[in-house]
């Protein structure tokens, strides 16, 4: 059992809150408002750019070459590429580069960010692993099993969306972080601590939820 | 002007949506319901740890021994004093120590905690006074308008609550708070950086608005 | 066993050329040169101050309240007693609070404060604690030691110095680090990441060296 | 006038210590004894992974994109590339990979290095940005000159070191940097933080000298 199987074990009710999410079930259905989506696109947009300092706090606190090199990796993944194919997503859909840059960020998007950041500065390499998996692995999983469920068809406007998270590439990376995950925790997780690095991951669970609820709450406004 | 003063007018909405937020309106005519009071009260609680970090992070970043000891002072105030007493205040309320202790962190919760603890270390400690003004000072506000209203009669059972931020002691903490953020400011500030730091500011309105709101929707729950 | 007496036992080279260096042995038999002492007494006020902001930095990575205001002692002792006291003393030896306050930081100063920082922000309290422990525990067995060979004696000049640290103050500071070091091990600690903790108290063992070795040295300038 | 050209003047005894350091003069010469050269190598590489850290820190604290994909550059240029660079020199002077990562980490290394970390985490990019100013802006100026004097001829030694600080990309490397840094004034210095910058930068080169002063020494153990 990997220690992400154990947390997710452990936090089952935050899991499937956040990986169940309305928002999610109605990015399979194709039923999900686009201006929901559109909201999320852009606080995502801005997630990123903190989760960019979060891997790269990765860097700094890793206590191994390996380890900067593995949290390097998605610092480049972020700044080389993903911000701008987000822009591009986002002008897919009607919004310019200032639009996305210009735009508030919101509560639940300080929320989870800061969360992670100060997760992980106030604790050591494994807490700032904690906050991230939810959302790394997190993904992969929503993604894969929208696709298993049929949900990437031609009909479904956020097929693009679906088809990036159940991709090949990004389940690799998925992969790769829990094993890395697992790594870490070989040096350094015990049985005393690991209730803390739970709460940690619930809690970043919760403020997944919360970030997804943000999405759908854009449609009734 | 105080730089307090220049930030607060140039965030007027922030801080008015703040300050005068219907959680302070129903604390000052005493329709606030108890189970509202009662949420903010624990959820303030897990707040106060946080801001003692972020003090602490003060006394880690300033640059002169003086700084050090006025981010010193409120680490005392905090960790010698105001949590016994918060424990002391929520069982005048009928909570127990342990309800407070095992009580979830809320959303607003972490955002506005962790947002001024990352804006900090990220920044420099003017950042950080900037993310910290709004709580501190704006509770001094709010409390001298509240008590100048007689909101604190006898009647209200939030009067305590009032006469603790519109007493002699608080309102110096404060002002002493705004003379040391103009002695930062003198120090470091430029019209350059000036947007960042309200940013900053405004931000930090903002996740104290959301706390207040966090109150108020547990009455309705 | 407690940790820091394994830490000890496995560092024993490192911790026997710190805690009997030359400057320790000569303040013992009185023979140290005074300008050697002088010389160090104000590099140590230096290093005080960024001790300070180590536990500062302690306060803001503790997990829990009471780790927290075990840090919290830390700084208060020394920016609320220990700074003055040190300049009397400085001032017993010729030297003006200006004298103190526009001394360069050199070298050795900067290596071994700056390294307990880092070693704290980058891991967690237990590596920030095993940074710390060498100066906060070695201090301790020093001045017992010179103390029962009988080094306090009304001709050493040296014997206040000693009588502050073989003192029973101070004889609790130190056991009581050496408790709470075991209590965040007995959470944290695992045998795979002993060896860090390990290579980080021996490397505080060797830049307690070479500040001993910087005041010896300004004897001979 | 740059930035630096500024720090440069007002630190010149500093700079000119450090920049005409022996150990500078003996590589322009090749009267440098190889085991210093040697020596030297192997700190460096150690140096390289804490400045990879100190590039991350840069991206953790960067205002803008802009400045976070400035600093990342930093990070790839170690982590991807001259670390390994590094082992194969140290393999061109008879030394293996493990005679590298198994070297004690000396004082000198762990000075300048944690230094540059703390000033940057305590402080905000700008000081991050003077305390890696020496050493990235220094070393191409010391390249520049010695290939200038015709050092790098091809009966010296250290002729491949010289031409690599000499060489186009690194002096593209080091004039960005400076760029950058008057960017980063320009947002956010004034007059009264001068001081503040300038005691930074002028630590910054002390460390460095002890750093060529640890090669030197290295020739007669």
């Amino acid at each position: 059992m990997t220690l992400f199987e154990r947390l997710k074990a452990d936090a089952a009710p935050q899991w499937a809150s956040y990986t169940n999410h309305d928002f999610v079930r109605q990015l399979g259905d194709a039923s999900l408002p686009q201006e929901c989506f559109r909201h999320y696109l852009v606080q995502d947009y801005l997630f990123l750019i903190q989760f960019a300092r979060a891997y790269a706090l990765g860097v700094y606190k890793s206590p191994t070459i390996d380890d900067m090199r593995q949290s390097l990796e998605g610092v480049k993944a972020i700044l080389d590429a993903e911000l701008d194919l987000h822009v591009g997503l986002c002008g897919d859909w009607g919004m310019s580069r200032s639009d996305i840059e210009n735009a508030p960020e919101e509560t639940p998007t300080m929320a989870y960010t800061r969360f992670v950041l100060d997760a992980g500065m106030s604790g050591d390499l494994l807490d700032l692993q904690a906050a991230l998996a939810p959302c790394i692995i997190g993904y992969a999983e929503i993604g894969a099993r929208l696709q298993d469920g049929g949900a990437d068809h031609a009909g479904n406007p956020y097929r693009l969306w679906i088809g990036e998270y159940a991709g090949d590439d990004y389940q690799k990376v998925a992969g790769g972080f829990s094993c890395w995950l697992d790594r870490t925790a070989a040096q350094v997780l015990t049985e005393n601590r690991y209730p803390r690095v739970l709460s940690i991951f619930e809690k970043a669970c919760r403020l997944e939820s919360d970030f997804w609820q943000m999405g759908l709450d854009a449609g009734s406004r």
